[in-house]
């Protein structure tokens, strides 16, 4: 298929039909687009952007080009799912799925592997011995009728339009485009089929989208490309200028969520963990915001949520005793401390810069490196004091990163501005 | 090598230096550079623009891929080349060189082929049997030497970077970029060697730079590429809103240059040469214009420009009696006419439908079709006139494409304006 007809249409800034956006994926899938007009084509968008009509249709052919789930409505309820745009430290979803799941909100959702320098849900669910996450569209179904909650893979079958744009997107730098981001987002997001879905797009240094304003627009078209869509949708514009919480790397993740679901979390994660979760419950037709809170405070304390997510881990294969007894994820040997160099309120924690220097010790093979912040921003203190500890790794490869991983931590006189967590907020 | 980051420095607007260019154009003529990453950097290329000592860099880093002539001095004397932009029955090439070459001032011309609506010298020069046009850079050398004179096909050898470039942009829609136009041509003239070069932008409807601003823009940026290449360098925009003389199609347009350097050629060709041949004995070294129209008024009358191109043709293995003997280059029987269907004032030609035409036709497989206009612009003509002929096909083939034809010629009660043939000029 010659596609310069919609190259030269996108090159003049109009706009393409829906018919010409499905005839161009179908097209892309059967091979029958050549990679330099379809990078050319990108790149038009990159520079005119689509509009929000051309982006809901470029979702929906996305999202119908492979295995499609129908999750709507699981024995009568509304199903919901949340997706995280990214960042450093975010563990929010293990800790937010199975509050608003023990709620009695059915919770399905699918997660991909980590992106950059952000983590992904699978790689930290994977830390648990005999968990699945490759599951089959009739496995979630019925996991998610028989005890609300599943978090399973993103499977192969689904989207496969988005891993050819994905990929070609990456190789000719146009992965920043908003509607290009929205689509990808959104396809994986309706094919995986739930009928609520609340966005947690994050801004800041750690993020994709370094400022509010983009992430905002970023959530603006996401949650009407869902709406478009026919889903019940709501977003969160929410701070990534630092880390969430004070782990970093899979295991610390991991245990840092079941130890919030525990009641002992750190402040930042469990706010934003409620803060997601409320929403989500809204969209399953809790009008109350404060009756919504009370409900997952509740599952909180009591360790409801603790038990739903040892249900889904038993579900799905894993050891549940990893979720009950928190000595069995035990954390590995201190191999290096980041120090304070003068006394004083820490300021700043640059989370782009731990996240790429955890992502970078496990591509060297360092696969159990991670890093645990000792004080959060804002915080004060000593000079020398501890600021993080770097695990996994022998001590002579922690050196190593030890000058880069120093000069995220800002210290200075006066405590920083507060910065809330909640920066923006769109309802569908 | 993967270009991401000189793709990057396009989409942000920045200027990449002469080394990046010339990396790049090295490592593309390697194969080292995957198409999809080029074809993402033509089009930001095309969205944002070049500098104009971008252009330069990659004009000169084109010319240096392949094979380069210099011919900027042959036996003491400058060297001048002439190219046209293209447009509908421009035979202005078989007329200049000669009439300047009987001047004294050297001619060494690389001609292209047809392209698109407009046709190309070296098919026009292929007409003449025996005539050869692929010559080595030391038969040309010696032939501007000897005669003064040569009209070669752009060889092979020359300038593989464009036919990389070009192929790509063609595919992806990228053709029409003023710097990737710019240094496409300009490369190629510089490859070719002569030391002063004359363009001939043309503009309008059968051109490719429909406005006189657009074609003017390019004429400046290509006459500052060649400065910036050490050629001396002049540029005209002339009209291309209606055909150039009467005949249209390969051996129509040999004959009627012919007829031209015979002192019978139609008053706009013969007076676009003259002006075209002024400019290029100007950069030769004739500050002169009137004594410049002179020489080359003289070359005309006295028959020593038809000389001139007879010796060419002889040198270059053709058969030099199809330019002493008009006979030879008789015209096909006539297929169709298109008639005035009212009387009134030929207000207008469109050149390009004419163009696309006889092209059509050609590649239909009536290699020899051919238009001749039996009226021009502004003439007046009475109802069922005859306005052109079509030859060189059977009649029911030219019966067709005879409606087409009509549509591309306007009759009204008033005379049209009158556009002067030359639109700007910009002088190196």
């Amino acid at each position: 298929m010659d596609i310069r007809p919609l190259i030269a249409r996108k090159q003049a800034g109009a706009t393409l039909t829906g018919e010409e956006i499905r005839t161009l994926i179908a097209r892309l899938c059967a091979g029958e687009v050549a990679e330099a007009q379809l990078a050319a084509w990108l790149m038009a968008v990159w520079f005119r952007g689509m509009s929000e009509a051309e982006t809901v249709a470029l979702t929906l052919a996305m999202a119908a080009s492979g295995e499609q789930l129908d999750l709507r409505q699981v024995g009568g309820r509304l199903v919901v799912d949340k997706h995280s745009t990214g960042g450093v430290g975010d563990k929010t979803t293990l800790v937010v799925a199975p509050l608003v799941a023990a709620c009695g909100v059915p919770v399905a959702k699918m997660s991909g592997r980590a992106l950059g320098h952000t983590g992904g849900t699978i790689d930290k669910l994977e830390i648990i011995p005999g968990l699945r996450t490759a599951l089959e569209p009739d496995q979630i179904r019925a996991q998610v009728a028989r005890i609300g909650l599943v978090i399973a893979a993103q499977g192969e079958r689904l989207v496969p339009a988005d891993k050819l744009l994905y990929a070609l997107r990456d190789r000719i730098g146009a992965v920043d485009s908003l509607p290009l981001i929205a689509s990808s987002v959104m396809s994986k997001k309706i094919a995986a089929g739930a009928g609520g879905i609340v966005l947690d797009v994050k801004a800041g240094s750690g993020a994709f989208m370094r400022t509010t304003r983009q992430a905002g627009g970023l959530a603006r078209l996401m949650v009407r490309v869902g709406v478009g869509a026919g889903r019940r949708m709501h977003a969160l514009v929410t701070d990534m200028s630092r880390p969430l919480g004070r782990a970093i790397g899979d295991r610390a993740e991991l245990a840092e969520a079941i130890a919030a679901l525990r009641g002992e979390g750190p402040a930042d994660l469990v706010e934003l963990s409620l803060v997601l979760g409320e929403r989500m419950l809204a969209l399953a037709g809790e009008a109350d915001p404060a009756a919504a809170r009370a409900r997952l405070q509740q599952a909180l304390a009591t360790g409801q949520g603790l038990e739903k997510l040892a249900a889904m881990v038993r579900a799905q294969g894993g050891d549940e005793r990893v979720i009950r007894e928190p000595g069995r994820l035990s954390a590995p040997p201190v191999a290096a401390v980041v120090s304070a160099r003068q006394a004083g309120y820490l300021r700043r924690i640059e989370p782009r810069a731990l996240g790429q220097a955890v992502r970078d010790l496990k591509e060297a093979g360092h696969r159990q490196a991670e890093l645990l912040l000792c004080a959060q921003v804002g915080e004060q203190v000593a000079a020398g004091a501890a600021l993080a500890e770097i695990r996994g790794l022998p001590a002579g490869a922690a050196a190593a990163v030890l000058a880069r991983l120093e000069r995220a931590f800002r210290i200075g006189p006066q405590p920083p501005p507060a910065r809330p967590l909640v920066l923006a907020e769109v309802a569908g």
